[in-house]
């Protein structure tokens, strides 16, 4: 296995190296926390993590709660996944016997319904039954959808009996939603018997969901695993700063915006000649809530901001499912230093539980180093990047091991992970001050060891 | 991945297609009834199962908790060998920082040097700092030992301080037992610190363990199980008996043998009447303690064990170790009919905590469908037996899918890991009755829900 292709890393000169031999020289150190943290908190069901890697920084840009490729990743990760699966279900009710998966609306997508497809089979080969549940108030009566490669879904309207939500003739014991809830929380799943376990919970939906939370969550994961492994935490840490009263469409009051993005320019120039990095800093502008890689821009100065013009604005205005952007998070721009086929590519590190299951590399060859990939144009390599995420190879190389530098991913993966515990912990709005978005009280804050 | 190669079963008839069948119709009830039983038993650090699949049976036939042949399993099988082993460590001891593994003696035999190299890479990646520390009264001082593959090991003098068991500069959280004590307890290991966990326990050791004291909770095991799934126990399960006083040096002393061989027999062609099996019943004569396919005989007919010739009885009479053997388990022959390269092939199941992690064929040539593999002349194909073990794919025509075949080889392989842990609990020196090998007493005996 020590012979896989990793994709050329242009950039990987001094830093990137001495980073790497930092964490594999600590994986003992590495494991042993990571043990330690998820005894104080609890994974969330599943998730997946963008990452970027610069060379001279490797950070997330993005943590999914509802992760939609399960399809994108190799077949030879599957029994990792299913064994991650059980881990899963034997912690959170080992006596279920029945899931019901709820999906996006959007059942028309073959690429999604595909990744919906993989998930019912991991799930199904740890022993549960699973039936697929839909929130699409057009689908009244049990439909089935033919997949490429005769695979078919069989897709149900949802029942609400009693406090719990059900399909006919099917009780779950546990309802896992696949679907982001950016359209807001809907009301079938809303104050469900506690003996029905919904996973992850409603308030990791886009419509309570920030950005922003997620990673001030990171900031703190990031210190203090930076302090364990004795790195700068900037090298995997993206800076970031928020808008709340954003209105694309009146340029006018978009100053905080434009101050906001001025200022990060300026400390990560900062930091860039600190390390003697010769790239031009960039930050990307995107929805505080919401998905899809829609909303986003790349802004080189902020005076960018402020010369949009109508087009760029009303995308930028509104995401999914027709929602309207008022917050902004703008974060630093990690730009992309990997190729795969001649275009450029991040990884995208999936987890189930608290393992990391595999994961692909997004690639999209029309866009820049400092551009989002996800964007139609895009595809899905799942490379050597199977389920090898947790085999690090202490005699290779620095730099010529595909096992370290996976390794090195998934640890990363891992860190997002961890912030989006904590993240669930401190919005949970059964814990005070959670619910109207505030800073949580102190003694709703859980401590991260370091 | 369902296109994988499987050895051809060639007498894949009626019966076992039905039984596989039954099995996969039953996942959800097989899943939900093992996770049941594992908040009820907690199963050992690490096991392998030997199989032999007649077609018309499939049945365990020896259970080893000091498995001995992890480099023979697929590179591919790593990934979930780590994630078992870390859902292994955070259940024993989430804290653990080092864990000192103790090889067999024989550090001359590369095959197994290599099973300790792999080992060590599986419980290394796992976060921990792993030392090996060598029983060998020979070795005084660390021994650096070269593999093929530019690999070596570091064999290390074992210390005691005080209650623990220590190396010079390392005191292990985590003591991991690859010996299988056949030539007693040593008293290096004797009275540890409750701190010190000590894995698996001393009782699990071949000079304590008896093979029909584990046969005899895997009746219990599979008896619940086929009464799940609606089969005859049978057909999962060898008949056996035991002798507790034989003498193979003096033939007149082998009564009960001779008698036991017989009743055997005569059970078994019942049941091969029953179901109108055309096979010449046999059945396995062998050390009721002990392993390395030492000390093993097939018998078609009663007059056999008293026609034995000297040297015939001089090598049932020791093995390893030079242990003589005065009692023995007569097990029920259950013939091969998998071919892997024109050899007998049985498979192997590895198992670490409650997962399957891989497999491989034992085949041997030189042998026949009725006699133990376990011998020179054999070799290992790991084959597509990676970590494909919990992949059941319902949809696939009985009898035509690797998947399948290897899933139910999986299922087995969990149930014989059940009875171990049934078997270490009831046989544990701190439960009264245990010590002097008389019959449990109920209220140390551990109830198995159905």
């Amino acid at each position: 296995m020590s012979t896989l292709s990793v994709p050329n890393l242009a950039a990987a000169a001094g830093p990137v190296l001495e980073f790497e031999r930092r964490i594999l020289d600590s994986v003992p150190e590495i494991e042993h926390w990571f043990r330690l943290q998820w005894l104080e908190h609890t994974p969330p069901f599943y998730g997946s993590v963008d990452l970027r890697n610069a060379g001279f920084k490797l950070a997330p840009v993005d943590m999914n709660l509802f992760p939609g490729g399960f399809n994108n990743l190799s077949d030879d990760a599957l029994p990792c996944a299913v064994q991650a699966a059980q881990v899963a279900v034997e912690r959170i009710c080992p006596d279920a016997r029945r899931l019901l998966l709820v999906p996006e609306r959007h059942t028309r997508n073959v690429h999604y319904l595909l990744n919906v497809a993989r998930l019912v089979r991991i799930l199904s080969s740890t022993g549960l039954e699973v039936r697929i549940g839909s929130l699409a108030e057009e689908l009244t009566e049990p439909t089935t959808i033919s997949l490429p490669g005769a695979e078919r879904l069989l897709v149900e309207p949802l029942h609400r009996n009693g406090r719990r939500v059900v399909l006919d003739n099917f009780d779950p014991c546990v309802v896992l939603l696949n679907n982001d809830l950016s359209a807001g929380t809907p009301e079938i799943l809303q104050g469900l018997d506690p003996d029905q376990t919904l996973l992850p919970p409603l308030h990791a939906g886009w419509s309570v969901r920030r950005k922003s939370n997620h990673f001030a969550c990171y900031d703190e994961v990031a210190g203090t695993f930076a302090r364990l492994v004795q790195v700068d935490p900037w090298m995997i840490n993206p800076l970031f700063a928020r808008c709340g009263e954003v209105d694309f469409r009146d340029t006018a009051s978009n100053e905080c915006l434009v101050s906001q993005v001025d200022q990060l320019l300026a400390a990560i120039r900062e930091k860039y000649q600190t390390y003697d990095i010769q790239q031009k800093p960039f930050v990307i502008v995107k929805a505080d809530a919401g998905t899809y890689g829609m909303g986003i821009m790349t802004v080189h100065d902020a005076s960018e901001v402020a010369a949009l013009n109508r087009k760029q604005r009303n995308k930028m205005a509104i995401v999914k499912e027709g929602l309207h952007v008022s917050e902004v998070i703008i974060q630093e721009g990690v730009p992309s230093f990997e190729k795969v086929e001649h275009g450029v590519a991040e990884p995208v590190v999936y987890m189930i539980d608290r393992y990391v299951v595999g994961g692909f590399y997004r690639v999209h060859p029309g866009r820049g180093i400092d551009e989002n990939l996800n964007a139609p144009g895009m595809h899905f390599v799942p490379l050597a990047f199977h389920c090898s995420c947790n085999l690090p190879d202490p005699r290779a190389a620095p730099g010529a091991s595909a096992l370290n530098r996976f390794y090195i991913y998934g640890v990363i993966g891992r860190l997002a992970l961890l912030a989006a515990a904590l993240e669930l912990e401190r919005w949970d709005p059964a814990n005070s001050g959670a619910t109207d978005r505030g800073a949580p009280t102190s003694s709703t804050t859980p401590a991260l060891a370091g």
